[in-house]
């Protein structure tokens, strides 16, 4: 139903993100157009309340705020690039995930055809768009983000990083390296004790609330970072925590140390620089300054 | 003060844990005994009610359990080798940090000279000893554990894997492995940023409860690792999500991509392997089987 803080909004795109995105607006009584360059995904939606644009053209014809969720950077330029008069004077807010210099370059461009530009990074999965932990990151145009708001509100909690487009594109990168590392590390300690007839799902139940209890302290390594004084004292020392006994267990263990071989590296880097005596949060200086 | 439930035990090696397990102890009125190689380190713990031996020898005289928490695996040996006679029918809880194999040859020692051992692995740092989220697992023999469960659980909370003394290590050393590639994930996650003016505090703020609830989702990784089942539907698949756009941000950013480079490695080997459709917990099985 559309209601007086209705709207126009279009979503092009209807992969599994870009169909949960235009649900939730549906849901929330926007009047949602939809389109997807190959058919036969807007069904849904349309039963839902959506209406079906038969091409891009008309899509963004019938949207004020035009939502793109593509596969990636060169897609939004094919879908967008011959569609530069209907964009003019419209609102176009990019979820497509793409590298902070490529939101620039898209910001740019919609700049040159007067078009407003808001770049999203979505921290979440399809599933959880509109319901609790759905975090949506945000820069570029402050005043789209002001305006339109409450629209985005409807995917979940919105976040906005400053008027640099490739801002929030490089929040959610590097949220995103967190956790695929993080998924690393634990899928390594999974195959550590998988020889010995561990499940992973037994491992799963011990490393969830210990890698929860240790997320804890990130704020504590953070401070360590931004005061720069990685003498520590009371902290075990680079050179006493090499983490030589993880790789020789692993290695004994049968499985690629090449996970923790990736953290000993940084650890290395450190105590050949003359930092033995310092403690763990040093690694940080090892990534800041490739070797 | 000592109760009828209070153990005579000893504590060898008075390092930051060292001391926290004795003073745990003598809060809950076991009659503790400690000893340092270095002196003056038993001071606090003598007037919190510790008893101080002048000798290693003394120390273990005086514990029916004698609690080993020393700096690695050689100092073990140099500290109780010369102390067979003394150990021979008491009880041995070794909480040095030591690999599987290594703490299965101390057992294999004790049992030669007639000494219960048991293997200790403690997940949490000093401050938590005796608090909230202060976890300790153990392997070796089931008889002590059960026997001296309530000294045990004075430290946190106890955890028992099996006969094996090799476990309780291999479990610890997995769980470091996931908190040490966490937090390299997240210094890189801040390195990232830092170029762009956020301060490494600020991303903790994101990234913090982000890691936490992706830690929500470890279980459902290791359902898919113990099924051996990759071929997820609606999963994004590794070639889609082969990490590039991370990899091409952080060079970009001037950072070093070492820590991501890693887990792109474990995908592409996944996808050089033809199993570019299936999803990412498929990088278990680069790990599970070293190239």
């Amino acid at each position: 139903m559309a209601t007086d803080s209705s709207v126009q909004v279009s979503v092009l795109g209807l992969g599994a993100m870009g169909s949960a995105l235009a649900a939730a607006l549906v849901k929330a009584g926007h009047e949602t157009t939809v389109w997807n360059r190959s058919p036969g995904r807007a069904d849904d939606l349309v039963a839902q309340g959506a209406v079906a644009a038969a091409t891009a053209t008309e899509a963004v014809a019938a949207g004020r705020v035009v939502i793109v969720c593509l596969f990636d950077h060169p897609s939004v330029h094919e879908v967008l690039d011959p569609l530069v008069d209907q964009l003019a004077g419209r609102v176009l807010v990019n979820v497509t995930t793409t590298s902070p210099a490529q939101s620039r370059e898209i910001a740019a461009w919609a700049a040159g055809v007067s078009v407003e530009y808001l770049d999203g990074g979505i921290m979440a999965v399809p599933d959880m768009i509109g319901g609790p932990g759905s975090t949506i990151l945000y820069s570029g145009s402050a005043e789209v983000f002001e305006q339109y708001r409450p629209l985005l509100d409807v995917w979940g909690e919105s976040r906005y990083f400053g008027a640099d487009p490739g801002l929030a594109s490089l929040y959610d990168l590097a949220l995103l390296s967190g956790m695929y590392v993080m998924f690393a590390g634990f899928l390594h300690g999974a195959a550590m004790l998988a020889p010995a007839g561990v499940p992973a799902r037994e491992f799963a139940s011990m490393a969830a609330p210990w890698l929860t209890a240790m997320a804890g302290h990130l704020d504590g390594l953070a401070a360590v970072v931004d005061g720069g004084d990685y003498a520590i004292p009371g902290q075990q020392s680079l050179e006493f925590s090499d983490l030589g006994d993880i790789v020789r267990a692993s290695a004994e263990q049968g499985v690629s140390t090449e996970v923790i071989d990736m953290v000993q590296g940084l650890i290395q880097r450190q105590i050949d620089a003359g930092h033995a005596q310092e403690a763990f949060p040093r690694i940080y200086e090892s990534i800041r300054q490739p070797g």
